[in-house]
Formats: C-alpha cells, sequence, structure tokens
C-alpha cells in the first residue's frame, strides 16, 4: 500500500490522479492533498478518499472548509498549508500536480522529507532545475516524471545504461493551430486556441500547446531529469500523439514508448514504478486501426516559443525563470481577452532580451525574478 | 574481450555478424566458424579473422580447404565439425546462423558445453522449441535473439517483468506481393518474389516473406523465447519495417523498437546485451523524412500460411517440424522452378493434414518426421 499525498488535486491531472487511486484501492491511498478554492470538489474528494490533511490556496474556501470539517480533517491555509501537505508524515509519494511556479517550494520540502516526487508541476524544473536535481541527489530521492512525453523517454531507459543515449526525441502534436501558417496565426480567438486536437487539458496548457512553449519548457525539464544537454534533446512534429517519444541509442536502435492519449498512463506508471499494474477502462491502441502516423520536422520560425526555450535552456541560470514568469502572464492575459496570440510571443521575447541572466540563481533568487518578470508584463498590458 | 564462433559464416546474417566484429576490433574475436561450400569467402574469412577453427559442410570444399590450410587452420568436415564449431572451447558466444534444421543438434551442444547463443537459426525453435528452451533453462545459458523482430521484443522488455506483458505484436512487412491479391500470385515469377520492397536476404527467408510463413515460423519462435501463448502473439502489417516489434503492457502502455532496417544492430545487440556499442556506417533513422508509417490488420486468408503457422504452434507436438520440413522442399521447389507459387501454401497443407502429431518428440523423433515429411513433399513433386 503506496500513501499519497496529491498537491493539486481539483486540475486534471489530479482528477486522474484520484481515479487511478480509486481503481487500485488495495494499493494506493490518499493521505493528503491540496486544492485551490473550489470547495464542491473539495467536497467530493474528502468524502469519497478520507484524506487525513487538505491544504486550501483561496482563504474563503479554507474558512467554509475548516468549518465544515472541524475535527474531522486538518485543513490546512496558503503555501505553508501546501509544504504541510507535501511533507505529511504517512505520504511516501507526493503527486505534485499544482499549476505554475507555486509548486517549486513544497517540491523542495518534499525531497527534504525523503518523499518519493512524482512530477507534473513543469515550472518546478524550468525556473530551478539545478537546485531541485540536486536536493534529489542529496536526499537520494526518485524525482518520477508524470508528463507523458518525460514518463515516455523514462520508460524507454529502463534497462538502460544512460552513456548509451545518442538522443532523445519529444514529440509534439503542434497544438491547435498546427495546420495555420502564422499569417493566419494574427486574429485567432482564444475559443479556437483552447481546442486541442489530441489531448483535454488545463487552459494555460493548452495554449502552451499552441504556441509549442509547452514543448520548449519540456525540453527544458528533460534536460534536467536525463542529465542531457540540449544538443541531445530533439523535437518531432507527430500529429496524431500515439507515440509520446522516443530515446536513440548509439547503435541506432530507436525506443519508444506508444498508446493512446490517456494521461492515467503515465500517471499511473509513476505512482506503480517500476512495477505496473492494469488500467482500468482504458482505450487499447489499435495501430492497424489508426493506420498511419505521421511526422514532420519543427520549424522554429513557425514555433518561435519553442526557439526561445532551447535559448533560455542553453543559457541557463535565471534565464528559463524568466522565460515561464513571462509566459505565464502572457497566457493568462490572452486567455482574458487582453491580447493577440502572436503577441504571447511579442511579451516573452521582450522579457528575455532585458534580463541580465544570474549564473546560479538561489531559489530567492529566481523567486524575485519570476515576480520581477511577471511585474514586467504586467507593466506592458496596461 | 569476446570471443564469438560463427555458424553459417558466408550467408547474409554471417556476413553482417563479420561487419560487427570487424568494426569493434577490441571487443570481438572470431575463434571458430562453419561455411557451406563457398571456398573463395572461406579463404577471404579465414585471411582475415584467423580463426582457429573453420567446419565445411561441402566434401569437396572441405578437401581442398583442409588441403590449403593443412597446419595453419583446422578444418573440420559435415555435421560433426559443425558441433566442433559450435563447441569450441574459447567461444563464449555461438551465433548461429546457418539456414534451415541443420541448426538444430549444434545449438543443442552449444548448450551443453554452457555458450551464449545469439540465435538467428528459427528452426531450431520452429522444431524443437521444448527440447531448446528446456536445456537452456537446465545449463542456464542464455539464448538471444537475432531476428529483428525478437530483438526488437528483447529490447523493449528490458527492465519490464515478464506477469505485465499483455501480449507482443509482430511486424510483418507484407514481403513482396503485398500489393496483389491472390488472384494475382498465380503466375508470380522466382525472380519477382526474390524483390523484397525493405530487406536485403537469403532466397529462402525472402520467399517466406513473400508468403508470410516467416512471420509464421517467428510467431513460433517468440511463443518459447518469450514464454507466451499464442493468443498473446499478434501479428500487424507494417510496410515500411521501420518498427521492428512492439510489447503492449496490462497498463496499455506500448513499448516499440525501431530502426532503418539494417540487421547489424540487432546482430550487434545479441553480441553487447545487455550493454550496447556504436553501430559504425549506420543510417540513423529520421522519422521526420520517411514522413509517415502505416499499418494493417492482416488478413489470414489471404497469407495462408501464417494461418498454418499459428495452428502448428498451438497444436504443438511435432506439427511445426512438419510446416517447416514442408516449407523449406516446397520453396525449394519454387525457386527452382518446378512448383507455383501458390502450390507452396498447398504442399504445406497436405504435409501438415496427414500427419499424426507426437506430443512432446524426441530430437530423433523430430529428425525422423523431418525426413519423412520431406521425402513426402518430394513424392508430391514427381
Amino acid at each position: 500500500m503506496k500513501s499519497i499525498s496529491l498537491l493539486g488535486a481539483s486540475g486534471s491531472i489530479g482528477t486522474q490522479t484520484l481515479h487511478v487511486i480509486r481503481s487500485h484501492p488495495d494499493e494506493f491511498r490518499l493521505v493528503a492533498m491540496s486544492i485551490g478554492r473550489n470547495i464542491k470538489v473539495a467536497r467530493a474528494i474528502i468524502e469519497e478518499f478520507r484524506p487525513e490533511l487538505v491544504a486550501v490556496a483561496d482563504a474563503t474556501a479554507y474558512a467554509i472548509l475548516r468549518s465544515e470539517y472541524n475535527g474531522k480533517v486538518k485543513i490546512v491555509y496558503g503555501e505553508e498549508g501546501l509544504i504541510e501537505a507535501a511533507t505529511h508524515p504517512k505520504a511516501t509519494i507526493v503527486v505534485n500536480a499544482v499549476v505554475g511556479s507555486v509548486g517549486l517550494v513544497p517540491t523542495l520540502k518534499a525531497i527534504e522529507a525523503r518523499k518519493t516526487i512524482a512530477l507534473a508541476n513543469k515550472e518546478t524544473l524550468v525556473t530551478a532545475g539545478h537546485i531541485v536535481t540536486e536536493a534529489a541527489k542529496n536526499y537520494n530521492v526518485a524525482l518520477l516524471p508524470v508528463d507523458s512525453e518525460h514518463s515516455a523517454i523514462f520508460q524507454c531507459l529502463q534497462g538502460e545504461q544512460r552513456k548509451n543515449v545518442e538522443k532523445i526525441i519529444l514529440t509534439a502534436s503542434g497544438g491547435s493551430f498546427r495546420d495555420r501558417t502564422r499569417e493566419q496565426l494574427r486574429n485567432v480567438t482564444v475559443e479556437e486556441a483552447l481546442r486541442h486536437p489530441n489531448w483535454s487539458m488545463g487552459a494555460k496548457i493548452t495554449i502552451d500547446s499552441a504556441t509549442m512553449m509547452n514543448k520548449g519548457l519540456e525540453v527544458i525539464e528533460a534536460h534536467w531529469l536525463f542529465h542531457l544537454p540540449y544538443e541531445q534533446i530533439d523535437v518531432l512534429l507527430h500529429r496524431e500523439s500515439i507515440i509520446h517519444s522516443l530515446v536513440q541509442f548509439h547503435d541506432s536502435s530507436i525506443i519508444a514508448q506508444l498508446g493512446t492519449p490517456d494521461m492515467r498512463v503515465p500517471i499511473q506508471y509513476a505512482l506503480t514504478y517500476p512495477d505496473r499494474l492494469k488500467l482500468v477502462h482504458a482505450k487499447k491502441l489499435n495501430l492497424a486501426e489508426i493506420g498511419a502516423l505521421h511526422f514532420q520536422s519543427v520549424d522554429f520560425d513557425r514555433y518561435r516559443c519553442l526557439q526561445f526555450a532551447y535559448e533560455a535552456g542553453k543559457t541557463g541560470g535565471s534565464l528559463p525563470t524568466v522565460l515561464n514568469a513571462a509566459n505565464e502572464e502572457a497566457v493568462a492575459a490572452f486567455l482574458s481577452g487582453r491580447i493577440a496570440f502572436l503577441t504571447i510571443e511579442d511579451l516573452i521575447e521582450r522579457a528575455l532580451e532585458r534580463h541580465n541572466v544570474i549564473k546560479q540563481p538561489t531559489l530567492e533568487e529566481i523567486r524575485e525574478v519570476d515576480r520581477e518578470t511577471r511585474r514586467y508584463i504586467q507593466s506592458l498590458l496596461i
């Protein structure tokens, strides 16, 4: 029986993690969780899974839930609450599925508490990869990827020696606008941007797929997770999202991981690793039914955000933090209708260009760069 | 440094094995080999690799080589000679790349001599899978596949637990006649049959690809190599021969092995396993360049030999020996222009139907069934 702390229980990854826990009651138990502000969802999860501790981000939601579950469930608040959930003494695995850079400190605290980390929060590695991987090494803690691409790479590497890896190839669907030229992107709507062809995900990550910043963040994440230089990380356009990623070895053999787009597979793999379990109600991949898989090389001029990410990753230091913070603010501005789709790229580019890179930023410097970048993007929006 | 005995050095697999040995002189050394009757090739290999022992199948070739290398290289003859090569005291790995059922006894003798077996000879497992796998288990000897499909499965299984395998999927190119109907197969020529779309291989295996008996034999081989019932072994048509095979796990995750069609990859993997080495002069796979991979389910009415193989495999006992012997004789008859392409299937079917299955045949019974089946097919050809 593995005891799980789930950070970000009401989001897309959180919901699917609960599905995995629900379908294997003899294997998994939810001991702690966090939510943002959705009281209704929180109540439902508490009733069903009976966690011992619930961290709530929103003050009002916190007050309501606290009064409702007084004496029955420990309700805690804010970042401190999130850390309490991440370090819950009974938890052996922490699934970090919160969105945004708020996921960073709880991850570090969980590592210090020697929890196994199932990481769905990209920003943790993007902004503080050097600190997080160093901590994981020092505390001898496993960082298990939950993203479908990184899980694919991780699965392909089982039984292999890292020295034999020539490169890893992350596949990218191309997002909602993959069949449009840059010219055709000028007047796209939020609604159109949110229609991802293959995956049903949260709003922010769906926009990140359309700009391909999502793949860029994944490239940086992969750099840290698999200890590979950027020259050994490629991106390949693959419309169908069936091959989730590939590893090429020195002998020119390639190992790939495939499946129907179903996030429960990588989530469950992180929870069962190195074992596997039956996945309940899964649609099995039928390649004959699909008929064909397509591949295309990536045009870095078409997807400028991917280019920015490679550059920020290669420069390193505090620049990926700028990339990430500028992107979060720009995407939020697009989603709220304040800017056009292509302006997302322009804002990120401006933030990257003005930044003076700090080479080995501390956690405090990362947080300050994050705040400062957000202020800068906001100042451009007025 | 690994010392290799190569059975079948002048064939297609043999030649490519020599290429691998040649490109890693610090890793591999050829200590023993066998050839059929090609004196010229034998001389060239002897001069280049300086093996200690050479087994020759043909009596005339044996006499000539023996007189030429008198005192310098030990030249031995026939099946006994082949066994001497397979059990050479300095060899740690025996690459069995002979064609046909002559590969069986040397494999067993090599197992008893505790050599690691790199197996390219299909008939060994097809006709005596129960004896060979039992011997390998008893002598604690590894049976490493050299076929591209089985090597793919084997690579995909690294780091995985067998209990988690739902099924394995062998890919099939469909062979030279994949775009023809059965009606269009009536008058095909030997020359047309020998034009394999993806792989350059020997004549017998190329015809086996066209009838898909090759895939049928591979299904039976996979059954023994991976200890899986036939219900867990699927075949998938995949024109491009880029995905060499796949493994589906219970969690619906699929691991696949890919690459350009290059037999040196599986050969070298068997020699370096569990490590990998750089493959010299290899063409790396570029999926973007290829553009698309295609998949189709297999029509068992179109490919009757595949159906025969599943049935023979499921029935087991001596029936796969009949399948294999009848096929060898029928293919030889087709190659020499004595029968039409579709008659290959008819002959095999007749041989299977008349056979009284021996449930756990001994080696002697297998050899007798093999001989008897060949006599029967020959009697039909008069």
